[in-house]
């Protein structure tokens, strides 16, 4: 009995980790489709969105299914619960890679972003896909290192967020409104997505410490 | 024992209820001073947030120790999980409030959207306002009646959201960049808001029915 409820906690980490896995792979072909204008990348990360719900919901079920067979305490019953938070956290991350893709499509075969603001998006677009293998890393490893690198890496993404709104409303600006519109909302989802890596890094945390809110140092 | 126990899910419940009675109270007051430019409540929405945060934190902690000290099963069990995911959609709908404040606020004394388009904000924020109050009722009851007319709402926002981009697409918008990207972003807001509603309508459904996707009629 003790060793099936080992096996199933490191079943409940083994799928975070391919869950984190795909997410990697969602926002590195959606960042490549936005940058290159690749719509059959594009659609691919669309169509794969379901694969990463459906891991979300098997997982999420898993994890209730522990609580419900072995009422799990301390240490294990962090695990089961951040795995439930992570799982959220996953799955918002792999809609904002979704997200970003859709713009790419519907743009296509024009380029989302005109040239003068692309760097700002390819900044944030490599510091994106960092930041969700950073997270392979820490769910594999629970290293909360990592943890503070990731926040590290947020404030650089949030610079840039901001960079992009700087760019838009400077009057060197000449853009009509749909690549307003587009570059307004393709920052969202690339600020938001580092956001949600944040949050699952605290969530981490806790499974690490048993706090909600450690202290920064 | 079990006494107590019965206490700690109503607690548990009762606490979401009171939330959901806050994110009412940061959508309703974001709506007006955005609607009306009224800073002192914009203010006043952005400084309340943080009692939400706090709110949800405080009965995360309370779930989880429920969990590890009364290891609930079947129905109590989706009753403190159900809880643990709402809180955390109900967290990011005091968040959407909160951003919508911030423009009101970052614009004063400007109202943020322009007199053609603000009919439309005006109706998605009195939907947001109504499935707002719809989730304190349906927290309340259980009444997966409910649960479906939020789903109906949240139709309609969707609709209104995607009007707004018609607007600011169409020829007739000769608004500056910052109107267009203040436009999006508080249509953004709005229809996440909606989501999250959603969300936690469908959260309800697994507690009353155990099963995660019930399918629709």
């Amino acid at each position: 009995m003790r060793e099936l409820f080992q096996q199933e906690l490191h079943e409940v980490q083994d799928r975070l980790v391919e869950i984190a896995q795909l997410v990697v792979d969602a926002i590195t072909d959606a960042v490549e489709a936005f940058n290159k204008s690749d719509v059959t990348l594009a659609e691919s990360v669309i169509v794969r969105d379901n694969k990463i719900d459906d891991a979300v919901v098997a997982l999420d079920e898993l994890a209730i299914a522990i609580l419900a067979r072995q009422a799990p305490v301390a240490k294990d019953l962090r695990i089961v619960v951040s795995a439930l938070r992570i799982s959220a956290s996953l799955e918002r991350m792999g809609d904002m890679a979704e997200h970003l893709a859709q713009l790419a499509r519907y743009r296509f075969p024009e380029k989302v972003v005109p040239k003068t603001i692309r760097p700002i998006f390819k900044e944030m677009g490599v510091l994106d896909i960092e930041l969700a293998k950073m997270l392979v890393v820490l769910l594999k490893t629970e290293d909360v290192e990592i943890a503070e690198k990731i926040r590290d890496e947020d404030d650089k993404v949030d610079a840039l967020h901001l960079s992009v709104f700087e760019t838009v409303l400077s009057d060197s600006w000449s853009q009509g409104t749909e690549t307003t519109v587009d570059a307004t909302l393709a920052s969202r989802y690339l600020e938001r997505f580092a956001d949600h890596a944040v949050s699952i890094a605290k969530k981490m945390m806790y499974l690490a410490t048993g706090e909600w809110n450690p202290p920064k140092h």
